[in-house]
């Protein structure tokens, strides 16, 4: 069928890899490039002598013209950006100018601002469409699946959606008291900064941590979970017609608060270095050097994520409440491809958003969010693919 | 009427010294002596201009002949150790070689090992008894005033004691989330270590924290308490005839605790060296740089301890409660003398038990514990030099 150039070397950009690979009739052949390419031969190494060519290349995801250099020589048929979302814009710069389509995971974040919004991903809409090609934006699991779970209830299960809660339950257990999954100073932001959820056209913002509710989840059983703010609520609240609320949730246990809270309270999650024996050293460096690395949490994590959305609508005139959502093992990940559930659950639908767009399911020039598409597909995709999807009209609400 | 060596120039020394000065009658000369002489001479320059005369001079307390010549040299009547409790042996070595008293606030603890006992400093006795010198033992608030307590609680309200319940209670706020009045590593140790207590003969060992009460505190409301072992009962145990139990309770909040797990559940209290950027680093060694200097806390302490004895016993055939407390504010300790309560109650009883020994009050050649001694006027001087105490017959004990 194609070529797909894939940046990025990472947790995520492993389990591309080894989805591509179970896929050669579509990905016949692929480019694996990231600044250190050391990265990249390591899973070409893993994956090579299956029926899916693999080369690797070395290439800086901040520079548009060697970006543009490495499309040219490899001609794939579509980039996919498993970088860091800092990246996004000179990748899709780099798209633009080859015309070659474009796939992503995470919307754009500036490098020096934790603001998460599409403004500057959809400013390239009207170029996109002049070049006849398409990007995909936020084609992971949340924003991702989501997004096609949105788009399958309004098709096949409402007239009318009015509300979409989104619950991603991570029920993982690393055996350590506290570890991270990745960067702790990401995960001291994302629980101090304020949420916010969209109702009745607008975002009404909340105190960090301050709406908290438990749902009694299939599989994993009852947990506490936190509003948030999350990016598809942007899209969703556009796309999803005549939606009135939509709010994003995620667990954390009290244990893993607790020690963020006595980290930060201590001065331990500071990034202002301190002079520690003639040496500048910022806590929070010194304490990823204490924590476990989340690299070495993949063999040992056990247990299950429990990541859907509950939908609240009308149909045929009468009340309705639907939920879907996905449970996936990390050890059962583990053993598949290496990594545990929070990577393959970004992997595996990145892939299949590739797919779709390289096989013409979903082209469609311009710059597009998932929930454009016709979810179908997908949906067959992610029940084919390691990410099997389920559905119940009751999900418990505990408190 | 006489001359006091002080060996140690930390927080209870500067009590020490501001006392010794407050009773110029007594102590009218004394030499502080230290490894590091500017520390003495800080302190020198704080109370010179009265009529205690003040020296200062350098000494290794590690070091018996350097300790010798210091006492020949100043020729003291007594010796008031305020060192290290690893310093306890070779400065009685040094009174022993030069016929001086002795007076400490905490038993010999070998370096490399967490054993509190007698046994070391009690093997001592028929040497100093021999030599016709005083080494009075434990001469802090707890030790010193606790078994100051009991002597007088024997002497002037039982018939016989069978129970005493030592409550030392701190509450005192820094308004900082989590601060440690000294050495976090020794807190850990304080909170990890087995507790004890004795029982009809024999001590008996409990879980760490695993014994906890509520008790409602004078002045300072409810407070939880967790029992530990603590040096006293050995001597309270040998020395109150009858005694049948003694346990020893001490605060620690809920949120102190909690900081403390979390630090040590991530490793941040360990002293295993780990490799950052090139250099070995203790973790607790790097907290100890993050966390609030202990000498910061002084001036933005506020509220009171209370430490106290329960006694439960026989009073001419009938059953009887005895409750006798100290109340110390931080904050007035620290415009008299620079210094917060913790220094405080232990630096005013280590200058009374010397006057008393100098005095001739408590002259008793031999090893003593505090408790042998007629409390009588030790609690006179506690009610006349800032440690008064209050007696209750109702203690309240919640849960």
């Amino acid at each position: 069928m194609g070529k797909a150039l894939i940046i990025g070397a990472g947790g995520v950009a492993g389990v591309v890899v080894h989805k591509c690979c179970q896929v050669p009739d579509v990905f016949e052949e692929i480019c694996i490039a990231s600044r250190t390419v050391s990265k990249c031969d390591a899973l070409k190494e893993k994956l090579d002598g299956g029926r899916t060519k693999i080369q690797t290349a070395q290439v800086d995801a901040d520079n548009v013209e060697e970006l543009v250099e490495l499309i040219n020589k490899f001609q794939p048929d579509i980039v996919i950006n498993v970088a860091l979302p800092y990246q996004d814009l000179t990748i899709m710069d780099a798209c633009l100018a080859t015309g070659v389509d474009y796939v992503d995971t995470a919307n754009y974040e500036p490098l020096d601002e934790a603001k998460f919004e599409y403004s500057w991903q959809w400013a390239y809409r009207e170029r996109f469409e002049k070049a006849g090609i398409t990007a995909l934006l936020g084609s992971g699991f949340d924003p991702g699946v989501t997004g096609v779970f949105s788009a399958h209830a309004l098709k096949h299960h409402f007239d009318e959606i009015h509300t979409i809660d989104i619950v991603d339950a991570n029920a993982g257990d690393h055996g350590y008291p506290f570890a991270t999954n990745f960067n702790p100073e990401i995960n001291i932001r994302e629980i101090t900064a304020n949420g916010s959820y969209f109702e009745n056209g607008e975002f009404i913002e909340t105190e960090p941590l301050s709406i908290k509710r438990v749902y009694n989840l299939p599989e994993i059983g009852p947990k506490d979970v936190y509003l948030l703010h999350h990016e598809e609520l942007e899209s969703l609240a556009l796309n999803i017609t005549g939606i009135k609320k939509i709010r994003f949730w995620m667990t954390f246990s009290e244990n893993y608060l607790n020690h963020l809270k006595v980290l930060e309270n201590v001065g331990m999650t500071s990034i202002e270095p301190i002079l520690f024996e003639g040496k500048e050293i910022a806590p929070l460096q010194f304490l990823k050097a204490v924590l476990p690395d989340p690299a070495s949490l993949g063999p040992r994590t056990i247990g299950k994520t429990n990541i859907g959305c509950i939908f609240q609508g009308i149909k045929d005139g009468e009340e309705k409440t639907y939920y879907v959502y996905n449970i996936c093992d990390h050890q059962e990940c583990y053993k598949e491809v290496g990594s545990q559930a929070i990577s393959y659950t970004t992997g595996v639908p990145a892939m299949i958003g590739a797919m779709l767009v390289m096989t013409g399911k979903w082209k469609n020039p311009g710059v597009h969010n998932i929930e454009e598409f016709n979810p179908d597909p997908f949906m067959e995709a992610l029940n084919k693919y390691g990410l099997p999807w389920q559905e119940s009209f009751n999900p418990e609400l505990i408190d």
